[in-house]
């Protein structure tokens, strides 16, 4: 095995976040993901890859190892060529434009990634997750946001004291609201989605402005809501329609 | 443990479709996406739960277990309950009206539980799977579908032969269709979504008579995609909100 047992632990340690925390460091797999934060702005510490893998780095940082080593550090049921150690970036400074989104205790990792592509589709620029919400330098939201986590400037903060200071409108999505469909969404604003299991916590619903729905079309008898990444994906298509 | 060796080989092999097949058998898990099967037209077999899960079932068809059980035969993280083997449904008779979902080789158990579900959201009774598309009596994918799997009438056929018998209008989504947000969208047709990785097959494109495009706002340089259950959200909603 090529790689070194020090570099073995630190790989394994970057699945925990405080260990994230403490190197500034992330793990990102597959060739797909991998080329992608290669060509972005993010710094690369470095690469351990099989022979197949081309690119351009220079050799110092690339690790080279085989077919079986790189199943043994890999986090995915079918490895892809290679693993990348990449840096933390800083977080760039808010800006107070456009759409935002705000994420109020987002748990799941795949939830995460789909909503920071879902961003990345609808140029939204600026998402804002509150501190509870699963860190987006997580494996799995690395994974789900497809290279999308690279042109997207993610915030985590207090959302409460960040809503109670803020100008903007801002929406939630609530069964009791306005239907979406008939509502007048403005260029400018917060769109907050709620957790998975509990929606919007009472505390964040009080300062919010605006109510919005998505009407249910099928004949249910149970209180069942929408996925929350399907949600966003319908509500940030309504906040994008009017501008083609 | 009061669960014979042989329900355990039972539980075991219903992980693959096919002894769901040879038995007509399939499992569900937790309160209550086993509590939305119970209370539909889906019958019940047998019902492995804790002494704290409540149901009115008949007593033959109970077996209580231990925690420590639940989490032996669970195929969950964090086991809640119950596990229930139900009776696969006899496939009720296609209608051929309103808007229909059909999908070509979805994958992703996951992806197929939401689809279904955002089908009983917006009113979609018939969904039609390829015969490569993933069983949706897998468990995930019954697991994802939240109990929504009880509401959709779910086809699977040959998506070749069916898409050139139909007289339905059909769609798909490709980058070079229609904006979808200028198209007007019948009340009745077939709405096909393609393979997560592949997209729609060369086949079913010559067959499609619509094609309609989600535009894209952000400005990326890649060719990424949406992921197909947030496309399919968007879609659904663009096919519904006329219709308030």
């Amino acid at each position: 095995m090529n790689i070194s047992k020090n570099q073995l632990k630190l790989i394994t340690s970057l699945s925990q976040k405080k260990y994230r925390q403490k190197h500034k460091l992330f793990i990102a797999e597959g060739v797909k993901v991998v080329n992608e934060l290669l060509n972005s702005s993010f710094e690369v510490a470095t690469i351990f890859c099989t022979d197949d893998f081309d690119c351009t780095i220079s050799e110092e940082k690339i690790i080279p190892i085989s077919e079986t080593d790189l199943k043994k550090i890999s986090n995915l049921k079918t490895p892809n060529k290679v693993i990348g150690i990449f840096k933390i970036p800083e977080e760039k400074q808010l800006k107070n434009n456009g759409l935002i989104i705000a994420l109020d205790a987002i748990n799941d990792p795949g939830n995460l990634g789909t909503i920071i592509r879902l961003c990345d589709w609808f140029g939204v620029t600026q998402l804002i997750c509150s501190k509870d919400t699963v860190d987006c330098y997580n494996a799995k939201v690395v994974q789900a946001s497809m290279g999308s986590l690279t042109r997207i400037s993610i915030h985590y903060l207090e959302l409460n004291t960040y809503l109670s200071e803020t100008n903007l409108p801002t929406f939630i999505a609530d069964m009791n609201g306005e239907n979406v469909y008939k509502t007048n969404l403005p260029k400018e604003g917060i769109l907050i989605m709620g957790n998975e299991a509990n929606g919007i916590s009472d505390e964040i619903k009080k300062l919010v402005s605006n109510k919005i729905s998505i009407p249910r079309f099928g004949e249910r008898q149970e209180t069942e809501s929408l996925n929350v990444a399907t949600a966003t994906a319908i509500l940030l298509s309504e906040f994008s329609r009017f501008k083609v």
